[in-house]
């Protein structure tokens, strides 16, 4: 199992990656986790210009050496790069598992609507920073090496699709090129540092766009690190999701247990094997 | 000219509405002010409920003894009373200017589309409460009481048309049924307390909704109180604004004198007369 790993967004450094090989050669002797080295290149905010990050994931994604991409980190600039990188894959990259989340449901996103290998919701390299960071990694490794059925997100099921995004990516890419259908899909939602009223406004926004498309269902994972508003909001984050589903004819499914921290289970796109 | 005053999103204070008052009556005394109660009503994070800012908005609105509307403040709010508003408007309601901007761009542009009245972006009440806000004040009612053109943003010129949007507030219209058809119009846009990258994004996702309608470009208004990222993002806001306008075919056509600030000049929505 070789893991080619790569930063389409922000840059990572050299002693965390060194930190994730060490862990995964302890838990994961079988798998091989290369770094390329576009993970630490710094231009400004990105890990190198949109040419280098286009050029690393498309180079990987077309290895026939690697059975799946990782994803480094997320922050943001994947889709500056999405819609050019799916033209480029070829049928190397139709094999392959691609894994990470935030930022990365634009790739994410954009693989899964061009039907190009399996994509999937789960942890990503920089989670090794957070606290119980070690379980992430091993549960987004366990996945990848092994399939684990312990990793999954535990309403996922067979006979299922789902699809997994942080809300606000998700409402930057409905109505764009790189939307799939999710047309008979349960689809899992999480957020992290926004105010109350601007997770209330994407629930607004991804809900105009995806009131018609024959949703499965809606679940609510995390919503954490919520900035103090000035004032109280008046509902809690569930409130809100429950209260738009309602209004857009959503079916709310309640929790999801996804989110941007180190219990943040496994979501594979479409349904499981 | 009787001017009714409402708060589609966020609560006012009776203080600064007796600024506001005392301040237009030395200055424009033939204006009559009028703050509807709902402007003092504080529900968490909104001025009442939905159903009490819905209900005040379209009785002022639909009142044939008010010449225009004017929205208090801005906030978040707006999106989840437009569309019914727009419903329940009758024949007054079209004879009307609405002026406000910022969250109240989701009923400028619910209106635009809806062809209700003259929509116009500018200064709000709460502008008073800015470093120069005597200034906004005066600039508004001069343009509600006077059309005076001295209020106008510039470039705007008879002939051709306009619409201004704060830009994250257009991101979560743009695909939804307040959105208008905006086909040979300039559309300029202004940012407040956004992240460089969070204004990158917004930009990928207006640019890709509108990069079909045929505008006619776009100015940039001024992206202000931008909040220090862990590093810098390489890119001026304008520059931004020129690399997307590039890639999507959009004709930029520099700086728009509009903005979070007491210099916000009016844009009125479609062409002047």
């Amino acid at each position: 199992m070789k893991i080619g790993i790569c930063a389409p967004s922000t840059p990572f450094t050299r002693d965390d990656a060194a930190r994730v090989t060490a862990l995964a050669a302890e838990s994961h002797p079988d798998a091989e986790l290369r770094f390329d080295d576009q993970c630490f290149i710094e231009n400004g905010h990105f890990a190198g210009t949109d040419e280098q990050r286009l050029e690393a994931f498309v180079r990987l994604a077309n290895d026939p050496a690697f059975d799946a991409i990782w994803f480094v980190r997320g922050g943001y600039g994947a889709c500056r790069i999405a819609e050019d990188a799916i033209q480029q894959l070829k049928a190397p990259a139709k094999s392959k598992t691609y894994l990470g989340y935030s930022d990365q449901g634009n790739l994410l996103a954009a693989l899964y609507k061009a039907n190009i290998g399996w994509p999937v919701h789960g942890p990503m390299c920089a989670d090794i920073r957070r606290k119980g960071g070690d379980q992430a990694i091993k549960r987004a490794l366990d996945w990848l090496v092994k399939g684990s059925s312990k990793s999954l997100e535990s309403s996922v099921e067979v006979g299922s699709r789902y699809a997994a995004f942080n809300l606000m990516t998700l409402a930057m890419l409905v109505g764009t090129p790189l939307m799939p259908d999710l047309k008979g899909h349960v689809l899992m939602v999480e957020e992290v540092s926004e105010y109350l009223y601007a997770f209330d406004r994407a629930f607004f926004h991804v809900g105009e766009h995806l009131k018609g498309v024959g949703l499965a269902g809606l679940r609510l994972g995390r919503v954490s690190d919520v900035p103090d508003n000035d004032r109280p909001f008046g509902e809690t984050a569930e409130e809100i999701a429950q209260r738009w589903c309602k209004r857009f004819g959503i079916s709310y499914l309640g929790e999801a247990d996804i989110g941007h921290d180190s219990a943040n289970k496994v979501v594979p796109f479409g349904a499981i094997g």
